[in-house]
This record gives C-alpha cells, structure tokens and sequence, in this order.
C-alpha cells in the first residue's frame, strides 16, 4: 500500500467534567470548532468527519451523531461524509484511525475526527450498565459482572503473579492526579497522596474508588490533512507515522492470560512497524488508564517495561516527567476524565499539544515522539497511533 | 487517488423475521459464515471485519458488537481489527463503504463486511422509539414525531406537490410484497393487492400498516478482495466500481425541500462519477423503501424518474422486473424485513445475486450494473453503491 503521510494540523478540546449545562451536540460542536479554527482553515475546505463515540444511544437516546454534529457544525450544506464508529472505550482511537486511513489512501484530504460522550445526563447506576456493555452480556454482565469488578480480576491475578502491590496501583493515580493538577482542561485538579487512594471506599476488591476514572462529559476533535499540505496551515505540523488496529476475545474468561491484553501488543507491533519506529524513541505516551491496573498492563503491553515491571517502574518513577517515557501526561483517564468516545481523540489532543511543545507546566522536553493506546472493553478492542514532530 | 479494484467474492443472510430463537450473535455468526464458506476461502485469510449496527445498545444492551462478532466467529484469534459503524438505517451500508476503502485503499486484501440487528428483544412501543433515535431527539422526538410521522410529512408534500396519489403509494408495497413472494429469504412471502394497503391500519396518515416496512432480526454479510485476486475464488466476480456517501441536515424540518433528499442526489452523484456509469445503465436497484414514500423519492432522487414522477412511474411497472429498471427484487426493506443494520448489507447480497444470475425466479434477465441506496433516518446520511458483473 503506497499512502500519503498524513498531519495533524488543529486540535480542539472541552473542558472535561459532570458539565450540566452543556449538551452532547454543544461538546461535539464546541471541540470540532476549536479545532477546525486551531488549524486555521475555513471550514468549507472539510472533506469529511468520523466520529468516535460509544453509546449516545443510552446515554443521550440518539443514534446517528456523526449525521448529527456534521448539521450543527453547518457542514451538512455540503453534505460531507459523516461516519460514526464505535469499539466501546476504544470508539475515539477507532475514529481517528479511520480519519487517518482516509486522508493516507487520498480518498479525503481535510478530515475532521472527533469523539464525544454525555454520560451525566443518567444515573450513576445506569452510567455503570452502560459501561459494562462494552463488555460480553450473556457472559460477563448477565452473570454479575461489572466493568470495575472485571478489572479487579486482572489485578487480583497480576499482583499474585508478578508481587504488584496494592501502593503500586495507588501510584498510577497520584502520578496521574499529580500530571492533572498541570492541566487546565483537567475534571480533578487536584493532587492527591497514597493515603487518599488506599482509605477510599473498595468499588470491588482490591480497586478502590481512586483506581477508577470518572463518569464524564467532554468533547474532543483534531484536523488532519497530508503531511505536503500541512506546512500552508500549521506552524508545527505533527505527523501520525504509525496506526495500529486489533481485537481480541470479548469476555475476559476467554484469553489464555489476563494479565497480558494481547490486543495491545499487536496493535503496538503493527504501529511501531509502519512507523519504523522502536519503543525507546517514544518521549511521550497517552494510554488507557481506565482503572490504576489498565496503566501497568499498558506500560508492559506497549513494551516499555518487561511484563510484571510496570507497578515497579510505576512506583519508581520510570512513568513520570523525569521518567524513561511520560506516561499520561494530561492527568490520563484518570485526572484529565474519561467521556468514553472523546477519550481516544483527546489521547490525541495532548500527545500533539506536547510534539508542539505547546503544553505549559506539563510540557515534556524536547518532545519528539509520542504515543496514545485505546482500549475498548477489557481489550477486546485496542488501537495504538504514533506521532512524530514533522 | 489511485485505488485498487474492489469485488465481492461471497455471500452470506439469514432467515429475515421475528427470529426469537436467535441471538444477535448466532445471526451475525451465521451471515458472516456463509459468505466466507460461498467465497470459498480460508477464514485465516481474513484481514478486517467491518460490521453496520444501529443501536444493539438499546436494543440487545450491548455495544463493542464488532469486537463480539469477530470473536464468536474465531476471527480474535489473529487478532484482525473489528469495526463498527453507525448511521441509523444506512449503518449497513456504511459499513460496506468502510470495508470497499479498505481494499481500494490497499490497506487490507480480504474483509468481510457485516450487518445485523435485533430488534424483537423489546416491546413495539420501545423499538419504535429506539427507530426515532435516528431522528434529532432535542427538535423532533421530543416534540412528539415518530420515525413514521415524519415520513408521513413527506408523503403528504409529496402528493401536494407531484399529485402523488394514496394509491400510487400503494402501489410501491404490493409491487414489493410480489418480489417478496419470489425471495425464500424474505420475512413476508405473500402476495397483497391495493385493498390490503388501503384498508389496514393508519400508522400515520396518510401512510397506513402496509406502507410501512416491519422490524426485523436477521443479518448479513459480504467478503471482498481485490478485483485481480477475485477470480481465484468465484466464478462471478462481481465489482463495486462506484460508493458515494453524503449527509443532510439530521432534523426534515432544516431541509429546503423535504420532497426532494439532497443526501441521496449527491451520494448518487458521487457514486455514478467513480463507476463512471449512468442512471440508464443500471438493471437492478435496492433502495431504502422503509416507507413506500422513501421508494418514491429514491427512485426520483437517484435520477431514475424526474422528481414528482416516482409515483407514476411505479404504477406503471417501470419500477418492475419488465419495467426501466427492476427496483427492489428482493421484496426491499418492506417485505424481505429491514433488521437495521443489515439492511444495507441486505441490499448488496441480493444486487450481487442479481448480477451473478443467481436469482432464481426472481431473476433480472441479463443484469449487468445494480445499485443501491441505503438511508439513515430522514436522510441525514445516504450511501449509493454501484455493482457491475465483472
């Protein structure tokens, strides 16, 4: 396949939280301009828009979005291509990927991804079930399982397997609080200690509630043209050099090792692969910190410590600013929130915000490279995207 | 852009109807299995699965479904990317559109293309509603318009502007239910005359039971690879040599003209440039009859009839299998069944059964080009594919 490089040239975010005062269309909207003015373009110059979004169906009781935010953003005038895609926690990844894939085969040449999520508008108790439909219903969610309670398996089995400690764990959160307190757009703000996490109530042993990122609202959306066009609207332009895809098993019960989400390393094989990259060359990485124990899997999956040393090097500060690789720089699923179809996009925002050297306190020095892992379910859906400085 | 060829090499639909023996995974499994077994290929060749659902989140509680067909179909093994896409009622469609880029793109060589729905887990009133989320729920379902309702709008322009008659609408369903009772797959099998539509039950005036298509379980399923790879595997190939996807506004009330579906004229104009054809070539079409009005204007709007003489034109057989062009073979979306997100997919299998000769007593004779038209809502997205006997 000979493709064209493809440029992120503009991104757009909404402040991330319980945000009653705004609709899922005015977050949808609200991101899409801000980025689409970010790039400087007119806006009758986009080809096409992919949306990321997981279940505006039960939470919002509208189907259709991609249709939906292409008319209220004035672009149904030229009745451009919308195209919703959806993977659960992956939707926003899974949408940049095929925005990316768009622009590299020369189909489109100005493409707008977004993700967006409305989850406050139901109770916490139906925001729960609905999350768990990422996962197997007959199964998982009919027989009890939760999408928490899932989790808890993994981690109950990576700490007997590899000694991961339950410190570790609170650790991927005060690192990832610490990284939220730099942020502006960030739902918590705030840092927090060991101690907070450890005397938080249990959600389902051994995660406790600061293991768990948050219900959220929030929009996220970046522009992308070809790398040769790029330099006409953005001063550093930022290239997608590597995309990768994969699935595996939806129900957690049926992959031979629930310590290790095998979608995730091949994703990362296949990204790493087209971007003729290796994970040393990679200064910054946005993963999917949905639960504390989903960041150690990454941090291992992705390949940038040995499987079982992620709580380690979590706990050591091998994740950190001064680290071997920033690990969510943005506060993470965590701090920054989680409105599950924005939270691939917004992976996306904050890696180019840093290749920019745009990102203020935050900022990572001399950052060159950078990568963002989805991940839809308990890893039934997995996508990596590599980004490089152009 | 410079794309490869694309064909269909296979495939593959269930039984359309109240399927309440059937889970949507048993559906999906078995509509993607008997496209892979007609293409005749090893499923390890398979490189992609994309997949058209409009809301098995409301419907079946769950989301991520690409994820859960690919691994019920033993396809997470190799860890192949699962992708699902969502636009109302031209989910399947898209979905198919997804996967012709992705071989045209030279991204992937085989990719088996899927679309399912089931809708009879729920009550009528609650799969209506679900129907409405395709609407724009803040400026229609809120206030009142059913999916039927808003089509009933049109129906009513319709006949004021054109003349369009009561019976004429008629006319679209018992020349459906005809080809139906020549499809061994279709939900409804039995022929009706005028009387029947004109006295069952008003839904919405003027459109009656009849005028409207049913809810359907059921799935489908297609495979393609290359055009030059293509002959390795079927004696038939059949090509896709055009795809056009466009968008309008979500609410019919922005529309200039709600008789006219801007969405389906561009998505046509689209689709016609790539293949290179014209209205006057095409044998065959599918087109989204979910309301015997949406015939009308499909037919108008693809440029088969001027506008205001769909009506005419099928009451007198020129939408028949001796008329100008064989519309809805398959019995469409009113008597074949109309499973959402199959229903695009739907279309394609019996264009591609068409132009394999295949068709049996409902064969159009010396079908060489098909079409289809698949609609999401009132026509905020529309996808047109041509197909040509290659």
């Amino acid at each position: 396949m000979s493709m064209r490089r493809v440029a992120v040239i503009g991104t757009g975010i909404t402040e991330f939280g319980e945000l009653w005062d705004s609709s899922f269309r005015k977050l949808g909207i609200g991101a899409g301009l801000a980025a689409v003015e970010d790039a400087r373009i007119s806006a009758d110059l986009i080809d096409a828009m992919y949306v990321g979004n997981m279940s505006a169906g039960r939470f919002i009781r509208q189907e259709h979005v991609a249709a939906l935010i292409a008319d209220y953003s004035g672009l149904a005038r030229d009745h451009i291509p919308a195209t919703r895609v959806e993977a659960a926690g992956a939707s926003g990844g899974l949408a940049l990927r095929q925005g990316f894939l768009a622009v590299a085969s020369g189909l489109h040449d100005i493409v707008v991804v977004g993700g967006a999520e409305k989850m406050t508008d139901v109770s916490d108790m139906e925001s729960s079930m609905i999350q768990s439909s990422a996962d197997d219903q007959e199964w998982e969610t009919e027989l009890g399982a939760t999408f928490a309670s899932l989790h808890a398996l993994i981690a109950t089995r990576h700490m007997h397997n590899y000694g991961t400690t339950r410190e570790q764990l609170a650790d991927v959160a005060v690192k990832n609080h610490s990284h939220g307190s730099l942020n502006p757009k960030a739902q918590f703000r705030r840092k927090i200690d060991r101690n907070v996490v450890l005397k938080s109530p249990i959600v389902a042993s051994p995660l406790r509630m600061f293991d768990c990122a948050p219900s959220s609202d929030g929009a996220a959306a970046v522009v992308l043209c070809p790398l040769d066009a790029a330099r006409k609207y953005a001063e550093t332009p930022v290239e997608i050099t590597g995309s990768g895809q994969a699935s595996d098993t939806l129900a957690l019960h049926n992959r031979k090792d629930i310590c290790t989400m095998g979608a995730t390393k091949v994703a990362a094989e296949r990204a790493f692969k087209m971007a003729e990259l290796a994970q040393k060359d990679v200064d910054v990485a946005e993963v999917h910190d949905n639960f504390t124990i989903s960041e150690i899997l990454a941090v291992e999956d992705l390949g940038f410590f040995p499987k079982g040393q992620g709580g380690k090097a979590t706990e050591e500060g091998r994740t950190s600013f001064e680290g071997d690789v920033a690990v969510n720089t943005s506060g993470g699923l965590k701090a920054r929130g989680d409105p599950i179809g924005a939270t691939g996009v917004a992976q996306a925002v904050e890696i180019v915000t840093q290749l920019r050297g745009k990102a203020d306190k935050r900022q990572v020095k001399d950052a060159d490279v950078g990568l963002t892992q989805n991940v839809g379910g308990t890893g039934a859906t997995v996508v990596v995207h590599i980004f490089r400085r152009a």
